[in-house]
């Protein structure tokens, strides 16, 4: 495992940052919780492409309590946002947060499988996942006769904690090199080392 | 000095951007002369933010032998890419580069000062800024009124090899640090932490 940033680095740009008092609150639960989220530095990206790219759909496959989506929601002008999660208390938690930051009426909220649900979706805008990362392959391959032209597909975790450079890597490694390969191949594709490595591709 | 990113976490992403082959004649040349250039995974970014930006007018303070804006003009639909450069020589090897890139007509090659040729244009979709250190907060602060609505400023070197989280700072880094809280505070903005840091704010 490598840090893919200087972790000063990381704060002094968090420090910058200016958030609301429910991106603070969140903050403060994934910390206590030990609970994986995309962090400010990554939130602030996600609302500002969201802000250039003034999409009427987005949908999360992998939600947890909601902090991406907080993020993308603040960004949004009159589209919405569709959490979705295996677990019912994450969505409750997040429909607590979007109440109390004025964005309830931008989202949705959809407990189950987040591919499933996604698939009733037509013209998803931005595509945003964030699920198991044995399954990010699957997702972008059902998902892609759901998505608008010229659509955003961005994907959270793709460099893995750094396993992606190591020599001997498991089975999830594997999983997500083999996704960004077929990203790079099939969208025009880039990927942020910021974090964990986000990747964004344009349908 | 620290790094940002990890040296090679950015040689997994670049080996998976693929470019043309002007891109890497100019890769090769910038290593030869030690010459610096926003690089590979920065290129990439600046390309796929044109794609979804989908400018009318770009214009670079300071664009050395043209890496960063052939990577604009790579993005470009029907706008164009101003460079400016003091050097002559450098805006001579840019020309040849777009010339063989087939980009030589999405381009306008200005010698002298960035700014004050900046000043000519009106409604500039994108102003990218790589110029000397000490004059970010000129730049921004002398061309607010040519920017388009909504357009994009992004600013290369912004994390200035980590030296913004060091005690003793020099005047460069200092400028560097109050330039940042300007844009912070003046425009909806982030920092993302990619090589030396890339500043990108929406007017």
């Amino acid at each position: 495992m490598v840090d893919i940033n200087n972790p000063l680095i990381l704060r002094y740009v968090e420090s910058l940052i200016k958030s609301d008092k429910v991106v603070q609150e969140m903050e403060e639960l994934a910390e206590k919780l030990n609970f994986p989220i995309v962090e400010r530095v990554v939130g602030k990206f996600l609302y500002m492409i969201t802000k250039l790219k003034n999409p009427k759909l987005i949908v999360e496959i992998g939600s947890g309590f909601g902090y991406s989506a907080y993020w993308f929601a603040k960004a949004l002008k009159d589209g919405k946002v569709v959490l979705t999660d295996y677990k019912e208390t994450n969505l409750n938690l997040a429909e607590k947060f979007f109440k109390d930051g004025n964005l309830y009426e931008k989202a949705e909220f959809r407990c189950g499988d987040g591919i499933k649900i996604a698939k009733e979706y037509k013209d998803i805008d931005i595509l945003f996942l964030d699920l198991e990362k044995g399954r990010y392959l699957e997702a972008i391959k059902s998902l892609e006769e759901n998505l608008s032209e010229n659509s955003l597909i961005l994907a959270d975790n793709v460099l893995w904690y750094g396993k992606v450079i190591e020599k001997d890597i498991d089975k999830k490694t594997e999983s997500i090199k083999e996704f960004n390969e077929y990203m790079f191949d099939r969208f025009d594709t880039t990927i942020l080392p910021i974090r964990d490595g986000i990747l964004v591709a344009i349908n």
